[in-house]
Order: C-alpha cells, then structure tokens, then sequence
C-alpha cells in the first residue's frame, strides 16, 4: 500500500525532514532497498556505516543521524517505529468472508460471516469462529473450539476438541493445540493412561511459531497468557502456565505444571523440569536446563545446564577452560613440595 | 457417562465408603472439582492438604487417609486406580463407522466397515485398516499400509507407504511415520542418497506426540515395541530399534541403529549418538548426550553431556560449582609453599 | 526393476566377476538378502564377518575382499556405488500428468502438465510449478510460490507464498517453508512484530527432513544452497544463509542471520546463536552450543557448550572427570604443608 512520508510521519507521530509528499511502498532494509523503500537506522554505529550512495524514498532516524540528501522521519526508537509503520504499509490482508468450497464446516458449528476459510479447511461441530478471523488450507478446529476475533491460522494448523484462543492470536502452520499430556501410571507392567481430559486456553495477541505443540491440561488447564510470543518447534505440555508478554525462542520444551510468570524471556533449545517455577521478568540463556521443582527469582539472568546464575556459570565456564592449568599448577606444587619435605629432612637430621 | 461409585468400585474390583449411591460424572483436580467429580489423593501428605471444604462425589484414597464426609474407594495405589476409573467414566468414543464424505479412499485399499474416517482423509491403494480404527481429519495413510484394530490416527497423521502399525495405537497430530532416513554417502562433490527403501513397524498399544518424526528403516525395519509411549517433537532416525513399554519425553532424538531395550525411561531432550545401545531398563535424565556407540549398562541411571552414572555426576557437577574455591586453595597454597620455601632457604642460609 | 549384473556394472562403469546374466531385483542389507538382492561389503572388516551361507544375486566389493562363489562387481568404493545401483534399481517413480480431482488449483495457477498431483492438495494463485514435480496429499502451495523441475512434496508439505525452490529438491511430510520470523521490538509494554516480508529460496539438490521449520527472511531471504542436506525437525530461522552441500542433522535450530558455509557438517540437537558465522568445511559435534557473534574458523572440529575446538574440548572434559582426584590432591597437598609449617616452626624455634 503506498503511503507518503507525511502519511507515515503523522500515524507515528513523528517530525519529518525532506520531501512529505514522496511516496513510500515498502519496508526494506538497507541491501534491497529502492527509491520507494522505507529503511531505519539504529544508531550511530549504523549511521556510521550507512553507504551514501543509497537512494530510499524515507529513512527513520535518531535526531542527529540523518544521513545527507535522504528524506528522514525523526525517532527516538527507529527500529520500534519502523515495525510500527510496516503495519501501516504492508498490513497483513483482512478478512472478507471468502469460503472456498471445499471447506468441511459442521452444520452446528457458529462462524461468522465476515471469516475467510481457505481450502479444505474442516470446522467440528459446536466449534465458534468469530469476526475476522483467516483459517488457511488445511485448518482442523476441533468440535467446540472457540476462536476469538481477528485470529490467523496458517495451513494445516490442528485445534484439538474444546481449545479456546483469544483475539488477534497467530498459529504457524503446523501448530498443534490440545494434543494429550504425557502421562501415564505404571502399573508393574504396563504403562496406564492417565486422563488428559483438560483443555488449552491462549490469551490475546499470542504468536506461535511453526509445527510447535501445546498440550491440553490432563485435568486442569494449560495456559498461555496474552502478548505471549513463541517460536518454531516449541513443546509446552500439560498444565504449563504461562504468563504474559513472555518470549520462548525456537526448540524449548517446557515440562508438565511448569509456571512461567509475566515478561520472562527464554532462549532456544531450553528445558524445564516438571513443575519448575520461573518468576516475573527473568530471563534464562539457549540450552539452559531447569530442574523439576527449581524456583528462577525476579531479577536475575540464568544459563547452563543445570542452570546457575548467569555471572556465576560465566565464571565457571571460564575456569572450566583453565582446568589444564590448574592441574598444571597442582603437579608443580606437588614436586615443590616433595623437594621441601625432603630439604626439610636434610635439615633435621642435620 | 455416569457411573455410580458402587459401579465403579466394582470395576476396580475395590472397597468403597459411604453412600454406593452417588453418581459420578467425571474425573477432576482438587481445583476444579465439584459434587460431580472423582478426584485421587495419592499418599499421606497429599490428604494432610486436602481442603475440608472440598464437596467431590468420591474419593479414591489409600486405608487410613479418607476425608471426613467424602465417599471414598479404598486403593493401595490411588493414581492408578483414578487412571482406570477415568477410562470407564470418559472413554474415548468408539467407531461407528462414519465416513465423510470427502474422504479420498482407494479402490484397492482395505477399510473395516467399522472405521471412522474424517473429513479430507487421504487412504491409499492397498493400505488395510481393521476394525474399529478411528482416522481424523486431514490423515493420510501410504499406499500398502497395515493399522491394526482400534488405532487412533489424531488429525494430519502422515503414514508413508508400506507403514505397519499394531493394535490400540494412537498416532497424534502431526506425527509423520516412515519418512525418508538421513543417509547419504559423499562422492567427493555431491551428497549421493543412500537408498531409504526399508520400513516402520508400530506395536500394539504404542502412543505417539504430536509432530513427532520416525524414519523408515534404510534397508531394514526402524521398530517400536508394544506399550512404548513416546512424547511430542521426538526424532527417531532410521533402523533405530526401541523395545517393549519404554517411555520416551519430548524433544528427545535417536540416531540411526541405535537400540533401545524394554522399559528404558528417556527424558526429554536427550540426544543418542548412532549405533548406540541401551540396556534393560536404563533411565536416562533429561538434557543427555549419548555418545555414538556407547552402551549403557542395565541397571544405572545416567546424566549429563556426555552421559555418565547419575552419582558420578551429580558430584562432577558438585565440583564443577566449587572451581572457584579449588582456585583459591590453589592460590593459597602456592603462596604457601613460597614462603615456606623462602623461610627453608633462610635457614639453611643460617 | 529388474536388471542384470552386467547391466548394474555398466551403468556404474564398473567390472564385474560371476554371471553377468543373473538379474537383480533389489538393493538389501545382508540380514534380510536373498537370492535377488544386490548388497555391499564396504571394506576387509566388513568382508570378514560376511556369512558364508548368505546367497545374494551379487555384491559390491573391494577388489580382494570378494566372498567365495558370489558374483561381484569390483569397486573402490562400495557404498557409494552401492547407493548409485539402488537409483537404478529402485527409482523413485516419476511424475505422470496425474492429478487427483480432489485437489484445489487456483486458476491463475501455471502448473506444467507433467506435473503429479495428489488429493486435497491446494495450490494458490500465480504459484509455477514445472515439469515433473510431485505433489503429494494436502500439500500446500502459497500464492507465487516457484518450483522448478522435478521437486518432491510430501504429503502436508507447507509453503508460505513466495518461496522460492530449485530442481530435484525433497521436501518431507510437514516440512513448513516460509513461516513468519520470530522478530519483535519490545516498545515497553508489548512485543510489537517486526516485519516479516523477505522470501526463501531453496536451491538445487536440497532435502529437508519432516516437520522441519524454516523461517522466511524478515526483509531480505532466508536462502540454503544447492545440495545441502537437512534432518527432521531442524529449525533455520529469518535471514540465514546456508551455502552448498551442507549436512544438518535432526532436531538443530539456527538463529537469524547466521551464516553457515559450503560443506559445514552440522551434527543432531546443535543450536547456533544469531549472527554466527561457521566458514567452510567446519564439523561441529551433536548438542554443542555455537554462541551469537561467534566465528568458527575452517579446518576446525567443534564441540561443547559453549563450542571450543574438539581436541581442547576432548581435554577440557577428560578433567573434568578428573575433578575428584583434583580436589584429593589439594586437600592432601594443604595436609602436607599444614605439617611443612609446623615442621619448619619447630626447626625455626629450636
């Protein structure tokens, strides 16, 4: 959607310098850009390395920052602003209520009219689809699923029975909700079900990355909070309760009742033990590893396996890389003392 | 289904307290219980919490810990009891025979009148599948695949052709079976494929996580024994051989040929070298590296990266956080030593 | 197929010794040969333990190690020429022109007649597809995708619109190309998402194992190069570049924008840091952890978390197994000088 420099200024709210009337097309960055490119510039490191030859239609930059000769909105976040006018000029397309034929909706199932279903898209019965939302080829909501308003759901996203998700929430393609818990109960030969009769319930403004999965709670409720954001390939199991604003990056898998609390930041490949309990605001390095049961405290970074505080494993770590020295150290020591005790028995027995 | 508590003492073949009477409607948590629900109290300690103010329809509790006021079944093992009860009072549905309409199934394959077949199911030629299986939406099943009776295939289950799966398993969402092996032989320039024409075999009662992956055999057979749970996002690489009732937790990968015996208890994310070979009933933690080849001996419990006895690690990782101490008793000692040496040359000087 | 020894040796320009007329029908591992199986002995260890009952059609071997009345064809290397005769006996089948009315073609759509077609796929607007792909059930194909010729898509294969995808390239059932990056500028309250507009392109000779994730770039591409090779459940993320015949295996996560060059081999579960860079030719061992920012430099073995080079890594590790003994000799050395000191204040005060 085309949209001139004083169009953007004015929906951030920002001051432009140059040309209000250029037109702007796109969002780039530097590499691809083109006289119709909208581009930001970080700092002044970036500044720095700004290449003068490029010609871009608007760059938002830090006051002091602007580049000569460029059409500049002025920021005092230019990255922040930036993405906030990619949804001014590639919003992503709303819904129309465009039904392709062949979509699978049950008769007792309630969507709206103003929904897009894609291709081969199967509706359960009973299921509630509200205003706006796009479910993409291959979309399975299960009987009795509750979406709210202006969800997307990528291809061949799987709703198991009865999940319910929030508004302006995205699923990858691939993602699965409401699959069993793993649990069963051993009984001296073979390994016994325990119920996984729970449900899922995804907040406003979740994000979730493809082919992740989401347990249903075994008995209770497994919960994602709203602005929560989670990356590709990411297990969350039964009865994990997940706060709000918390990102999850690709491959971490969080254990059964686990409590990860509001604005926690957890890297790739993670690991949590079964009811392990991460409070407000952490934030836990990639390839961490929490034990069942481990309380992370408000106010402290975490990384290793098993996790220690993240000054403590750096100093580890480094030690952990002088350990050739250190035995070095303790042979020396030995040899002077063993010369010593000997030196010290010449002595005495002098 | 509501059951009395009497019928359900019955079917558990235990004593029960209190008024047989009372209909049960459902299993439930402490949290959510209501005068409807089964719940379990597993021990002592868990009774010790119970909240008196709780009203549930029953209780299965260990002889000597029943709430005041609350029917009670009577079980030495309550977990297991409730898991069984939950299975009569919220079985899964059965098959009745339905299929959709726009189920695509070929002419040559073989389907029991008593499947259950989704909307979208792709079933294709020369695949057979007996009595009482249930395929969810969007499933497809290879060409000159077996399933035996009353499997669960959750939607968008992948079978590859000539895939072979026992009685009462359930494949969840996502989950591809007999795709491709990761093998190739490099000529110098290119990596030419090795041939991945061999097959899968699923015993009886197998369940399988959501968008987990297991590769058909290269030229043989990649196997998964009977009772064999397996979590979600789990990798399991061609000609691996998993034995009898083993349990395995998400995120976990096995590479090519590596055995696995009965029983053996896998945390998630481990990871397994190829050609590696666990023993009979094994347990390994966790965030594991099992190194290519390796065996692991029945009878031990294993951590850490690379794996080794639990005892043996928990005090490697006990020392590993006391290296800065070990680094000031060095220092210390070397100091030590230098003025014990100054102080000997002194009076040998003497 | 059929074919005879003869036929086999030609094709792989090889000499053969035994009846050259004898017709094979298959490639087999030796537990499972028969009479018309053509197998390999790989090298001298491999021809001594080779069963002298076993009658197999013929066998690959190294000159010398041919077995006492089998007909062989004599190669330098056995498995690679092995893996060369098993795509001339057992190729995979080509496209036919077959499309199954099920599947959804969008109008605007140009889908090269050659082209195999299988159920419930979609394919969306102004999407190419050329000569001799195949598209297997409930592929997905987004609007302007490109395929080029001979591509494979298994079933439930995901492609955002406008990935971009080279000749003869394999993607496996669940593999999603051109998912939205994890991106987000955090703006004080919320993660805001930054843009994910950039594309993918997958070159030449590229296989990608099951439900593998690879993320579109957020404003440039996401690119991997021709003939590399990748596992399941591998996660590549937004604006990586992955050169040629590169090997990834299961379940390794690599953040944005790492750089991975030609004939890197990557091992299982590894991550990568974002903004890594590992240059050509570099082997990195299963699990380790490559840091963002971090350069590994050619001709280098890597492994650990954090990554150091193998031989240091090997050294570090075999220490830290050592760190029991370690602590004794510090505590036995502090006895020695406890009892040096008094020795010494004794001779001192005499």
């Amino acid at each position: 959607m085309s949209r001139t420099i004083s169009e953007i200024a004015s929906y951030l709210g920002l001051p432009f310098q140059g040309d209000g009337d250029t037109k702007v097309d796109k969002v780039s960055s530097w590499e691809i850009a083109d006289a119709s490119s909208l581009i930001y510039i970080e700092n002044k490191e970036m500044a720095a390395q700004f290449p003068r030859t490029i010609r871009v239609a608007c760059a938002i930059v830090m006051a002091g920052s602007e580049p000569v000769g460029t059409n500049t909105i002025i920021s005092e976040k230019p990255k922040l602003d930036f993405a906030r006018a990619a949804s001014l000029l590639q919003p992503s397309r709303p819904a129309m209520g465009l039904r392709h034929s062949s979509a699978i909706i049950a008769a007792s199932a309630d969507v709206d009219d103003s929904v897009n279903i894609g291709p081969l898209v199967a509706i359960g019965p009973h299921a509630r689809v509200r205003r706006g939302c796009i479910l993409h080829a291959g979309v399975v909501v299960g009987e009795g699923c509750v979406l709210g308003e202006e969800c997307i759901l990528y291809p061949n996203v799987i709703l198991y029975p009865q999940v319910e998700i929030g508004n302006r929430t995205i699923l990858h393609a691939g993602v699965v909700v409401g699959s069993d818990g793993f649990g069963y109960v051993f009984d001296g030969a073979a390994h016994i079900k325990f119920p996984q009769v729970g449900t899922v319930l995804i907040e406003d403004d979740v994000e979730i990355g493809a082919n992740s999965t989401i347990d249903r709670g075994s008995l209770g409720v497994t919960r994602i909070g709203a602005g929560t954001k989670i990356d590709n390939l990411v297990q969350v199991a039964h009865n994990v309760q997940i706060g709000k604003g918390v990102v999850i990056a690709a491959q971490t898998g969080i254990s059964g009742s686990t409590i990860i609390e509001d604005y926690v930041v957890i890297g790739g490949q993670v690991g949590f033990g079964d009811h392990a309990h991460v409070q407000k605001g952490v934030v836990i390095g990639s390839k961490a590893g929490v034990l069942p049961g481990k309380i992370l405290r408000s106010g402290e970074t975490y990384w290793g396996i098993p996790v220690r505080p993240l000054s403590e494993f750096k100093r580890l770590n480094a030690l952990f890389g002088r350990l050739p020295q250190m035995k070095e150290e303790i042979s020396a020591l030995k040899e002077k003392v063993t010369s010593l005790q000997a030196a010290l028995q010449k002595l005495e027995s002098e």
